[in-house]
């Protein structure tokens, strides 16, 4: 395998050491022989909006203010000036608490949720789509020699995934920089902890890049809209809903991209074309994605 | 690639030549030439249990009413003696009602899972660890031959994923056979739908094995256990959790499983070995799944 990318490039990488995030444990192989493997957490995690309990996702658990404003704000439950007055993580509860200076009841929204949906994409569908007519996406321009380098810098990052796979990527982007690599053993908490960084940083989405390993589903599409991130690209595939919701939202959508390889599904007009695809290389089998599906 | 298996073997395999479950989409490709690929569906089934709304799940679209009943029965709104007296779809208002003898009310269990959760997966595990500690999985016995011939045969199946990709599958099987092979957006509703099925057909799930395509987490072990089926058996990695719950009910649970490689992280007392691994050809790369992460 190539060297790692230069890692001084994130802002925030992803921490394949950190104890509290793998486990390992013991079990039998295909020979019959004892074999040690690590493999991610998966923890509960209950957020709450001031005195109001929202949802509890599961989580490997790192970032847990992060994927709690992130998922508040996607839901369109923190407003855009909304005043953050105290973000409590509690690790024994396994809690964390949101508190605004707006005073926040969405126990009607919360209800009509409850009527019309209870498994997770359902949910998140059900409310975010009523913010989408609003969202209007900035004409940047992408040149596809950056597309490839980030490909090819994060495959090569140390990560959760290349150390114990079962768990799925989002990286933030800026030209051919990586910013931001969060991991989680759902896609939906990697975008939402990286929303919840750029709203604590107050980051601009409108040079960004959004980068994921999962599919590009309406969810995907929807939550990478309504972040006002004008491109997301995938090395996994579409689905039919997310290219609809992406072409309404005049979003970039680019998928299945491996080695020099990637299909441009929507919003094509922002690609710049300034890299010869017969010179990049073909990616290793080695960089395949290991059990994340 | 190998000639497809014996499609004599399911009761019901993939449809990948169904119109609904697939569209073509045109896009451009990395050399800047237009490229149509099919893309999967994926739309909104909103299921009743009587006159109650339950859910709206984001589903491929097929076997709308064995994935109503087996969501419900997962979540346990089903009991074992209720008495299912119609089931409706209408496919142009994306629902489907079931409707029992018994009378049913679960708004107050909707509105506690309301406040616990939101997510998918949160939802579905606060209802569903409550009824584990009365699951008692039996003592069968599954011979590894087994789990090679389901494996080699299910890659081989004419599938959605082999066609359009970025879909989740998931196997009941018996013995070395194949039954059942659903495919589905998310990987939840695929185990519901067969879930559906088995309640359907009155089908006994002591001797079955579940093959999924997907990662062994927490949702996946529970459904399994809930279901009753010992063995749950899957190409994708683990999460700690999902061990722990296998580990708690008694199932075998394993991994990983690709060529003549696997790992068995609970329950191997279940394994009778005999197959010679190294007789075990290794996956082709073709193999690999396509952009179903």
């Amino acid at each position: 395998m190539a060297k790692p990318p230069d890692q001084s490039e994130y802002l925030i990488a992803p921490d394949p050491q950190a104890p509290r995030l793998t486990r390992a444990v013991r079990g039998v192989d295909h020979d019959g022989l004892e074999t040690t493997i690590r493999v991610v957490e998966e923890r509960p995690l209950t957020i709450y909006l001031n005195s109001q309990e929202i949802v509890t996702a599961m989580t490997i658990g790192d970032y847990p203010e992060y994927l709690a404003l992130g998922f508040l704000r996607n839901q369109r439950m923190l407003r855009d000036d909304d005043q953050i007055e105290r973000v409590d993580y509690d690790e024994e509860l396994e809690t964390v608490v949101v508190r605004t200076k707006r005073k926040t009841d969405y126990e009607d929204k919360m209800r009509r949720k409850t009527r019309t949906s209870g498994c997770a994409v359902g949910t998140v569908f059900g409310d975010m789509m009523e913010g989408l007519e609003g969202v209007k996406l900035p004409q940047t321009q992408v040149r596809t020699s950056w597309l490839y380098a980030l490909s090819s810098k994060i495959n090569r990052t140390p990560s959760l995934y290349l150390d114990a796979g079962a768990i799925h990527g989002t990286v933030l982007c800026q030209g051919d920089r990586p910013l931001v690599y969060m991991e989680d053993v759902g896609r939906h908490n990697a975008v939402d902890k990286i929303a919840g960084w750029m709203l604590s940083e107050g980051i601009s989405a409108d040079d960004k890049i959004l980068y994921t390993t999962g599919r590009l589903t309406s969810e995907m599409v929807i939550k990478t809209a309504m972040m006002g991130i004008p491109v997301l690209a995938s090395r996994s595939g579409f689905t039919a809903w997310g290219v609809e919701i992406a072409e309404q939202t005049g979003l970039t959508l680019i998928g299945r991209m491996k080695g020099r390889r990637f299909i441009c599904l929507s919003g094509e007009d922002r690609l710049i074309r300034d890299a010869d695809p017969s010179l990049i290389a073909e990616e290793p089998k080695r960089a395949g994605r290991k059990g994340a599906a």
